[in-house]
């Protein structure tokens, strides 16, 4: 029952249906936001594998993907997602730029708004950078991962693809286990999940777990065993290569005896627990391959809803400016 | 009065509109070729903010962007002008590329002339490439940025900031202040600047001036304070990192001192006076914070008439191939 | 006489036209399958030059230039051969990607796989990875070059190259000359010319000679100016820098005193034998300038037809997915 997720259509229609000019993170987002967003994003997923009829909404539209940090697949995503909408796409590597030469943040900012970009998706290393932009911007901007701060369409792309294989968010056990410290997928991930009612285990050895995590809504478990019990999801954190190097995790072999999801480890969940990934997976380190190959991965799944998601941010941020009807 | 600035209309339709093929530099150009060419550029302003009815005369035609030489915003904008006309945009990252392998610069303009693109936008690091690579393809080529030689669609956009905020260009008292020894961005605007017969000085340290630069029809001046005397534009230029390192400028401490823009000697321009910068800025050094972010910079409105320049420029050197009525 | 290269067109339309779903290499291609490939790049040939009627029959596709080994002109060809006929056209950039995370190259494949691409075109260092990834996705795979194996697009367009300029393929002399042991483009070339029913002698000092590289159809010679006697077509390989340090040519010098192309040389050859190369050229090394720029040089030309080529190969490999008629 996908409505449970969230308020009726007819409520939401009557009022502002998404009232936020950007979408720097899931902080700050309604349950029932949140749910409208996944369900823009769904209308997208078939029109995506058939590609029947191209729907070029965004026609004419500026969009530039500014990546301070390098990402392949978050930047592929975004590209492909605006491209598909008919946006004029621009991709600014700003890891080999101005930014180096010295300019400010804001100062690049003021540039890429002057461009008279329509919508502009950044990335970058610092928590909070985005946020600096958006208020510096005349056109919405969107969060495609910032520090450790947050990752919402990631958040959303995870929150599609539960909702999808398991109906409802509301009442799923999910853990989320990995470097929880650094994570802004986990975090961003942690907001969507209990906004919409699900019940967040996370697990980290010590030195990757946030001090007072639990306020966030969640049971904290260092043992990945006692977390799995009876979990409808696990997702699995990616272990950045500069963790590996002993000072959070003794080794990688370690890492995974501990904290590797294995076959036998994937035993303990419920029968029909989903496996998760935000990818690129250390395959034999987080995740064993036999799982992330297991028939309950939705690890590629995942991807997909990405692209969708975009779509749906891109389309719906870009209403006003585009003077859809009901959002001017 | 704008029209003060350039030949009346009818008699530039009677003739030659552009007989230009390339855009290597400002140098060569007629003021009223010039003014034209800012008058197209007028036309693209509104359309940009507004992105109401996409314009894309460019369908179906190739442009290249071939930058030798990293240039982020400069790239951008191109591309942005580009894809807002329907063109197939497609940039070459000639810093990583073939030439690393070895091929001459003529190798490199022979295959991307055989890949039968419409127009050529080259960066180069080497004074002349660009004219070079002109004389050897079958299509318009627009210069953006070659050596200390010319980076005339900086030159436009500049002329074209400072007739929208003074009105005529003509007249006008323009300080250009910096590295004018290196600067091609200071060249193009000396050159176009004159031709539109603005009063135009120059100022830098003795080791950073080129010799016999009156020739070129200015007044040089080694002292800021003088220079600034009632000056209704006072452009700054970048202090290019690789200045800084005590070859030519003492320190950059010292730099600022003497040539840095700051509040009290803006004091000493016309109260109404324009404040500009090619960016991206070295905030502290050559322009103060304060400065920058006055209501009298015009350093964000340069890089929005950037685009609408380039869209212009595209546009122009294109009609022959394109067919445009009066000018097969 | 075109014809003779393949079979009558109405044999062809009777069966299956092109029955593979990649195009991996022409290993495996029959004859009038190459000859259809050629007879479907010559009709782009002239579209792209006048682009009088863009034909964006591509349109709402998705096409993934995955290079994982930098390339410049072979990812600029088939970016703007992807444009030209519409499509979205995303480059991803993999030598510095996810790859470099760790991820396993199925896994990268998965993932493009997921983002519903329509078709994919591979660059990658290790010989076979690319039909690796074809196994493993729903869409069309495109072999842009791999390792020491194959690189098709480079093949059929010399073929074309040679068919427009000698009328046949079949029967023809063609000497390829160069690092026969490491170079994709010679077993691509030898696989689609024997195939084409011409002539091929291949020609490399002995340490560059592959053992029992008679097994393809060839005549080896470690003697060029016997190899040239009455050649219809020299085509030159590239001498990669990284053969350059004495491990397998003493000297670039020695080289091109045994292995160059001089006019000299080319005097050996038919009177009105074709040059050809694939660039980039070592001017001086492999090839001397008064070759290269000859009036018998097809070298640019071949470039033009790699974007036809390229066209005709993105056009033909998506028909049965978009629908076309008799492709279904």
């Amino acid at each position: 029952m996908r409505t449970s997720d969230h308020r009726p259509a007819a409520l939401i229609e009557g009022g502002a249906v998404f009232p936020h000019r950007h979408l720097t993170g899931i902080d700050g987002l309604q349950p029932h936001e949140i749910a409208f967003l996944l369900d823009e994003a769904e209308t997208w997923v078939e029109a995506n594998r058939t590609h029947a009829t191209p729907d070029k909404r965004l026609a004419g539209l500026t969009q530039i993907n500014a990546f301070f940090e390098n990402s392949t697949r978050t930047l592929l995503s975004f590209e492909i997602a605006g491209k598909r909408l008919g946006a004029d796409v621009v991709n600014m590597h700003a890891a080999q730029s101005s930014v180096k030469k010295g300019e400010t943040l804001i100062d690049t900012a003021m540039t890429l708004n002057a461009m008279r970009a329509d919508v502009i998706v950044i990335r970058h290393m610092s928590s909070g950078a985005v946020r600096l932009i958006a208020d510096k911007v005349g056109c919405p901007v969107l969060n495609a991962g910032d520090g450790r701060h947050e990752h919402p369409t990631q958040a959303l792309l995870d929150a599609l693809t539960i909702r999808r294989r398991k109906g409802t968010i509301a009442g799923q056990r999910v853990v989320i286990c990995g470097d929880l410290l650094h994570s802004r997928v986990a975090r961003s991930n942690i907001l969507a999940l209990t906004a919409l009612a699900a019940e967040v285990r996370v697990c980290a050895p010590s030195t990757l777990m946030p001090a007072m995590i639990e306020r966030m809504g969640v049971t904290a478990f260092t043992d990945f065993d006692k977390a799995l019990e009876g979990a409808d999801v696990v997702m699995m954190l990616r272990l950045q290569n500069e963790r590996m190097d002993g000072a959070y995790v003794p080794s990688t072999r370690e890492y995974r005896l501990r904290y590797g999801l294995t076959l036998d480890r994937l035993a303990k969940a419920a029968p029909d627990a989903l496996v998760m990934h935000p990818g690129p997976m250390n395959r034999g380190v987080e995740i064993d391959s036999a799982v992330a190959d297991h028939a309950r991965s939705a690890i590629t799944e995942q991807v997909e809803m990405g692209v969708a998601v975009r779509m749906a941010c891109l389309d719906v941020l870009t209403r006003r400016a585009r003077g859809v009807e009901g959002w001017a």
